[in-house]
């Protein structure tokens, strides 16, 4: 595969998004009668394919790595780009896993008999075709093809430039892997240039594409957002809440709260924003910021929350709607319940809250009032996950309400048929 | 209500829109902690009530009904338009059965416990606000806002001009029943205008709106997926294929092809395109033809249908993709089952396909090749209606893949969430 960059005229940007469009949809055509072994062979195809070729792989990246200071890429940007041994093995092993999940094709979700007769299934299908776009972690390229080929769509990946030379590798190998089994050649493709007039181009395809899901920047989702035509899977921010309730055990509030703050701090479901019920505030406080003291955590509070707190900045109000995605709290005293619910709705993201209590009524009410993605109850944000909540795999977290919100794993890349099984029932 | 139509200044549409816009979404909010027996008594006040206040409907009614020839609506679109005592107390018993189905909110999707101990929800909630654009008939404004309102979601309901009148005084009932019982004064929402600003200023508040359902014809639908900044879930065409295969009963076909063609004529399940297998094909189409003859349907054929046919026009390319909504039948022989699968993915819409046979290989490989929303065995593409497939009301049927295809009822009105329950849990 050749990899180009830039410098395209608009002509060859719409024919290579025809050609790559095109091609989806035609294999995602033939994936429909593909069964579940074919599928899963090419997995663990791929999964010995990537040990076996790693010196090319390694090679590629290489490139990647030579050229990523020039595109102004974090120290921390450079080692999610980095691939090594260790790293290629965990990916085959993400193949293999995959390969061990359940199709989710053909799966009935329903079925029941209708009083004429009619047998009705509701029963699971591939989307069709799918366009991801997604940032440069080489190890997402390969992710997203296997999720996309598991549930049977057809796939265009489209990564970040820093990655473009390893991306193309680990294709490579995939499409030998494919090439070995007989799994349509246009299932999975990369689109070989970062040139935004031919994502633009792919993003005019309603008639070929079926999902587009950007995973990204704030730029990104919303340059994607107002030019896709069809419709759009986002993976947005996450300015999630920890709230300590009256009821809470404190102690565990404080476990609580040190985790989902500071296990990882630069994803979605990290928490952003602490509640604090004004009971407890003056005897909790004090003791989150001797926990949080070994992560160098900066805290914004409101004024309570200030008085409580030795090192405490004053929040001012964009604080509260902030995803700091690094080393910041913000930390609001609330006189009660419906006051943390009210805050959360106002300022949350609807992406992942979390109530601390021991009071089952407090924990119903969150429950049912807070409209996240996910509420958690004594536990921490940062089980919002594919992994973590049994998906098995995912390929994106959706903030979005429709078709999948939150997690989105193989059964989430698929829509339904009904299937009516008649004797000649007419219509009267 | 007072109704206004067209000339507004584009301010006045803006803020129009807004305050619809705004008031829906805090009734949404609301609405999340409201029971189902409230939306029930709601229900059922407004059936009492539209009996109770037969007279002012009609009244209204009366008014468009007077305008009605000025719109240029035709015999059978006055008709639709027209209320009279018994379809008054039709829609007071569409309520009634509302009221009597499942609520679809707090249902639980699915739940499982972690090998962690975690214990994971997944339930369903409202969607929130939904933007719901019709046609010209009454009794849609009151299915729309008892489905809408019962799925937990606040509605804005824009109708055609020319039923403003009655749809304005059947909200008007609509809305003392909800003042009666205590329901969310913004809950539904009539536009009271039809001036497309309003709708286009509408369809730009994707803070506010979460959903819109746009149906009617091809122009309408085009325009709203073009402005539409939130999903949008279209009711779109239906070209729907009968396919006899070489092992059908032929007197069962007969019976069903009849059904799917002449029970009604103007429906999006109704069937506009019949493929027969060759070798059935001389003794098949003149048996059909005699069984349609009461009905008055032009038949269209390639060159052998027009062999075996008395009286058939050849058909011409367009005729293969078109949706007829009326007396007339494309037909083509098919040499196979395949030819006819890849007749119907080439020019179906991918609403409602149907086989004939007995052969239950040929069965299954249609219902697994076909990818349409319904794929049914012997029987009626006119069964693809969710009364028909037992989902107790529909607010339309989708021809979207993503969120819900197909008839659309309580549930497709519904997200879900993740609910977490944990007694500590951190992730390591």
């Amino acid at each position: 595969m050749n990899v180009a960059d830039g410098g395209m005229s608009a002509e060859a940007a719409s024919s290579l998004a025809d050609e790559l469009a095109v091609g989806a949809a035609d294999a995602a055509r033939e994936l429909r009668g593909v069964q579940r072994q074919l599928k899963d062979d090419w997995l663990l195809a791929s999964a010995n394919r990537l040990i076996a070729q790693q010196s090319a792989l390694l090679e590629a990246n290489a490139r990647d790595l030579e050229a990523a200071p020039q595109f102004g890429l974090s120290a921390a940007g450079i080692d999610r780009l980095r691939l090594d041994p260790t790293r290629i093995a965990s990916m085959a092993r993400g193949l293999q896993q995959i390969a061990g999940l359940p199709d989710p094709v053909g799966e009935l979700i329903e079925g029941y008999r209708r009083p004429n007769g009619l047998e009705v299934w509701r029963q699971r299908v591939p989307l069709g075709v799918i366009f991801f776009i997604y940032e440069s972690r080489p190890n997402v390229t390969v992710d997203a093809a296997a999720i996309c080929i598991k549930s049977g769509n057809a796939v265009i990946l489209r990564g970040g430039k820093e990655a473009l030379h390893s991306s193309a590798a680990l294709l490579n190998v995939l499409q030998a892997a494919a090439d070995e089994v007989g799994l349509p050649k246009r299932a999975f493709q990369l689109v070989p240039t970062t040139d935004r007039q031919v994502m633009g181009a792919l993003l005019e395809r309603a008639d070929k594409v079926d999902l587009t899901i950007p995973r990204g920047g704030r730029g990104l989702i919303e340059y994607v957002t107002e030019r896709a035509r069809m419709p759009v899977l986002k993976h947005f921010d996450g300015n999630c809440h920890m709230y300590v309730d009256r009821a809470a055990d404190l102690s565990l509030a404080v476990r609580l709260v040190t985790n989902a703050k500071c296990q990882r701090m630069g994803v979605c479901n990290a928490c952003e924003s602490l509640l604090v019920h004004a009971d407890v505030a003056v005897d909790f406080l004090p003791q989150l910021e001797v926990a949080l003291a070994p992560y160098a955590i900066e805290l914004r509070g409101d004024e309570r929350a200030c008085l409580y707190l030795q090192a405490c900045q004053p929040a001012c109000q964009q604080d509260w709607g902030e995803e700091y995605l690094g080393p910041i709290l913000s930390v609001r005293v609330v006189e009660d319940l419906q006051e943390a619910v009210v805050h959360i709705a106002k300022y949350g993201s609807g992406h992942t809250d979390a109530i601390v209590t021991s009071d089952l009524a407090a924990a119903r009410y969150f429950v049912q009032q807070v409209d996240s993605s996910a509420v958690m109850v004594n536990t921490s944000t940062r089980f919002n996950d594919g992994e973590q909540l049994g998906l098995g795999a995912e390929i994106g977290i959706s903030t979005d309400r429709l078709h999948a919100r939150g997690p989105c794993g193989l059964r989430e890349l698929t829509t339904y048929k009904s299937v009516v099984w008649g004797d000649g029932q007419i219509r009267s």
